[in-house]
């Protein structure tokens, strides 16, 4: 090596000792005839010093031509410092610089290659090698690292064999769009690149492989909203012979040891919340259990007043925010902007405050008198200083604005803190649910999983109340992770993709090979899919997943550091049997 | 779980539990009113048992309609046998059965699901998910898991990252062809699957990530020769401020660190030899060193005794084969016809029997006496007994030539045998070489390999004298791995694509990031690349590498499982913006 040792490991037991360490020129002062100069590598920084008159006069002179980021190999001795920094684990000691050799010069950096930089966004990421150097970043990929490795120390003590599934694969028409591969050997026909390992996953369980993990980039060539990328990484699973239960607990494990190991926390056992619970008291089918302020339906309480809005309403729903009876005008009417923005689309919001004092007061005093409030607010278990805010109209949009603004009120009260985390399942989720626009059905989770056993009879009457042996982990109001126990029969499996509005035809040529491994003997089966982007930045505390890939792609699916997609030569368009549309380049 | 125990687990100290097993019906014997079951799954087998007259009625019906694979589930005591099977760990007890579940049926598999298996390679490719339920390539997939596991941990223990590079890239007219894959967002503009992380990997380094691996899916869409997949995997590591030694020592450190952990195998150190003499003593870059056999250049005392061939060939060099001197004349006919096959292409070949009683025999005995053939002997330092065997022409050629030859002989003796191991480095690799149809020079290893300091005079004068410091690592004449200290500094990396043929915008087109990130403060840094199924398959002693991958594409890049490359809609092909070309599509 280069190096004798890092810049973040000497000590003051250290001192007296000749060494030699290389890195970054992080930042140079030079006053007085004294030169310090702050060395920095991925281990940590430590001060290199030099002093005119004492140290070698050609090496002061080198000193004096480094730039911040240059590169260097320092050799010296280690001595303790006069003025420590017990901010820095290295803060006791210095290098008393003997001999100092640039290894490559830099050009000043774009932006500071600091926590707290000067770069935007967008320069950062052309420059994103630079911005890798701060510390910030390098650690997030650090602790991604660190979960890669705990999650596959847990699983392989449990059995689970990492298997490779290939990224070449074929389009399939459900789901999300496929990114595609044309054929060089084969003419007119195309790869696809994996959503997910899906389909390899359970014939692995045909074939007995019996528990099977692999973290595992996916691609999706959805429009791409903020923070989703088109490639992203999964910790898949699967199991055999097994129940639900087995599932739920298994991973349930994963995620507590992640959390003890990486984190230092111990987590309580993850509460189960049905679908139709999270739905109801949420709103929300990954609901932020870091607070209460639970959905109280107040329709058969609040009609009958007189008040239009609510008499004609479907649903009356609210909750009650702790504390919150003082909110001002401005307050209340912040909020109420909030839920009127047009993504969430409520027309208004009814709120009665119960001030300390024992009075009532409400946005529709007009038509609720003290007694019909007081009501309302022991419907809603609510307490003097607590302000109830209720909303109405459509069942659906008015569950789904109210969790909204449940969350916004979360948000205000400082319950949703990054450093609690609270863990749970949503299970019994619906199999299907039905495009208006389509007008067919789909598989809420994908066509492989399995109805429950009680509701089977349910696929030939009613397939909108058959719920599927699906779940989902939520942590923070984030979904981690989702699975389902699969269809392990043929002929249930050819029911799905019938319910699907597949033709027998279609169905055979794109899962043929699927249903036909269905009939040389399946086991039970089921298993869960992690998004391990977003699991990372849930540990880091960050809402942002690009934070935690080294090298992301923006909103446009465009990475601008490489300046990639990009057009090919013609050559290769024509060896791909494939020629660019003229009249789409226009646009 | 569905199962108390695996097959694989129970043991004489059992006897008397009350178990259930799940699996695969592997065999059934039905003889005499008793029935034998061999109930199979990824950890074992155990056998079953059920006696007509004393097992419950239902039961026995139930075994009898039971069929090979056909997935069960078997209630039962544990028993001690009377005849006990000690070439199965569980062949101490069987399972008297009192209940038996049918979980899934299951037609008779195309082909037998044994060790031995009756099934072609088409047959076993189409139903891969039957074929990895033999014990024998599930094993395969299970060592590569193990293997996987390993690397991880040791390079982990070095204070190694994983960290994850993008699979979404760019095109780049270097090495071999891209895959492509066309943007929906970006009319006319393409990703391109990555051939190996290599620049992202040296950004790493300039973002002083110190030390980096990963273990990845890398592409190429080469014309495929037997055992190439389009898709592979490698163990990819970049190590900052080290020089070529710090890596030698690094990874062969890993390779041993595999060798003990997974097959218990200590190695001794390996030999370092230059790619020089690589050539000169095996003709190859990457040599079976398990046998000596080196070459001899005979050129000198070969030639002006009157035999044409010798005198006017630019080369003659032989090897001898130890105790080959009683080869019949059937058996030299072999080898020769073997050298003159089209794939290898010499005109002839030429031997020297040193006979046990003295006497020497030679197929040039016209031209060459006893006391020619004895200098030929002394200079092959060869024994009564041996067979020298020679070869003679085009320099290149007959070096290219005879290292076929010797690892045929090395067959033929049996000094190749797959549970050797001869580890050793190649270095010094030529930097660069001539492309004679191309009329260019090319990188041999790849464009950001650093010259040998001391030869970097050279590039001005003598290119294909200049020398690379590049190290192959190879195992039994296998390259598992190679890599190279890489170029740090701008202006010599501009010089590079110069030489390569790029003119200066080429360059700042395709690798315009990696030039200006160079500029920031690059470390010096190199690294290594090991093609991790290759390695998978020398550890398992198998010589094809399409064994150590759970779902390979065939020699057509074809997989016949799910039959893909596939068309795709209309549909798909207008959002891509691109179109088939027809008239490809007839041909």
């Amino acid at each position: 090596m280069l190096r004798t040792h890092t810049c973040g490991e000497l000590r003051i037991s250290d001192v007296g000792k000749e060494v030699t360490l290389t890195g970054w020129v992080a930042k140079i002062r030079d006053k007085g005839g004294m030169i310090w100069i702050d060395l920095r590598d991925r281990y940590g920084i430590t001060q290199l010093i030099l002093e005119e008159g004492k140290s070698d006069k050609n090496v002061v002179e080198a000193a004096r031509n480094l730039g911040r980021e240059f590169v260097v190999e320092a050799k010296g001795i280690i001595v303790e410092r006069v003025a420590k920094n017990d901010k820095m684990p290295t803060g006791d000691i210095e290098i008393k610089v003997s001999d100092l050799n640039i290894l490559n010069p830099a050009k000043l950096p774009p932006f500071l290659i600091e926590d707290e930089t000067d770069g935007g966004e967008d320069l950062r990421m052309k420059y994103r090698y630079l911005d890798l150097r701060r510390n910030i970043v390098r650690k997030n990929l650090e602790l991604r690292h660190r979960i890669a490795i705990e999650a596959r120390k847990y699983l392989d003590s449990l059995n689970f064999l990492e298997v490779e599934t290939p990224v070449l694969i074929k389009s399939t028409p459900e789901g999300a769009r496929d990114f595609v591969v044309p054929s060089r050997v084969h003419a007119g026909e195309f790869y696809a690149l994996p959503q997910s390992p899906q389909t390899f996953k359970q014939l692995l369980m045909v074939s007995g492989f019996d528990r099977y993990y692999q973290i595992v980039k996916c691609f999706r060539d959805e429009d791409l909203r903020a923070d989703r990328q088109p490639e992203f990484t999964q910790i898949d699973c699967e199991m055999s012979f097994i129940t639900q239960e087995d599932i739920l607990n298994t991973f349930e494990g994963m995620i507590r040891h992640l959390f003890k190991t990486v984190k230092g926390i111990d987590l309580p056992p993850f509460p189960r919340m049905t679908y139709a619970d999270a739905m109801k008291y949420y709103g929300n089918d990954k609901p932020d259990t870091r607070f209460e302020m639970k959905f109280v339906e107040l329709t058969d309480v609040a009609k009958g007043k007189g008040f239009n809005v609510f008499d004609q309403a479907e649903l009356i729903v609210g909750i009650a925010a702790k504390g919150c009876s003082e909110y001002t005008r401005k307050e209340l009417d912040e909020i109420t902007e909030f839920v009127k923005r047009p993504q969430i689309g409520s027309k208004g919001l009814v709120y009665v405050k119960l001030n300390q004092d024992g009075t009532i007061k409400s946005s529709v005093d007009k038509f609720y008198g003290e007694a019909d409030l007081k009501v309302l607010a022991e419907k809603l278990n609510a307490q003097k200083g607590d302000l109830l805010l209720i909303l109405s109209g459509d069942a659906k949009q008015t569950r789904s604005a109210l969790s909204e603004l449940r969350l916004e009120m979360g948000k205000r009260l400082g319950l949703r803190d990054k450093n609690t985390y609270s863990c749970h399942w949503v299970i019994d989720f619906p199999l299907l649910e039905f495009g208006e626009e389509e007008k067919r059905w789909f598989a809420m989770h994908h066509p492989f999983t399995s109805p429950k056993p009680e509701d089977i009879g349910l696929l030939e009457s009613d397939l909108g109340k058959v719920r599927a042996n699906a779940y989902d982990m939520v942590i923070n109001g984030v979904e981690v992770g989702g699975g389902s126990i699969r269809i392990y029969n043929k002929d249930l499996q050819a029911k799905m993709f019938e319910i699907l509005g597949f033709s027998a035809e279609e169905a055979k040529a794109q899962f043929g090979f699927l249903m036909d491994a269905f009939e040389y003997g399946a086991p039970p089966h089921g298993g869960i899919a992690f998004g391990f982007d977003r699991l990372c930045s849930l540990f880091g505390g960050v809402d942002s997943i690009r934070d935690f890939i080294a090298f992301p792609k923006n909103n446009a699916g465009r990475d601008v550091m490489i300046d990639s997609p990009s057009p090919i030569s013609d050559a290769q368009l024509n060896e791909l049997h494939i020629g660019v549309k003229a009249e789409d380049l226009k646009k």
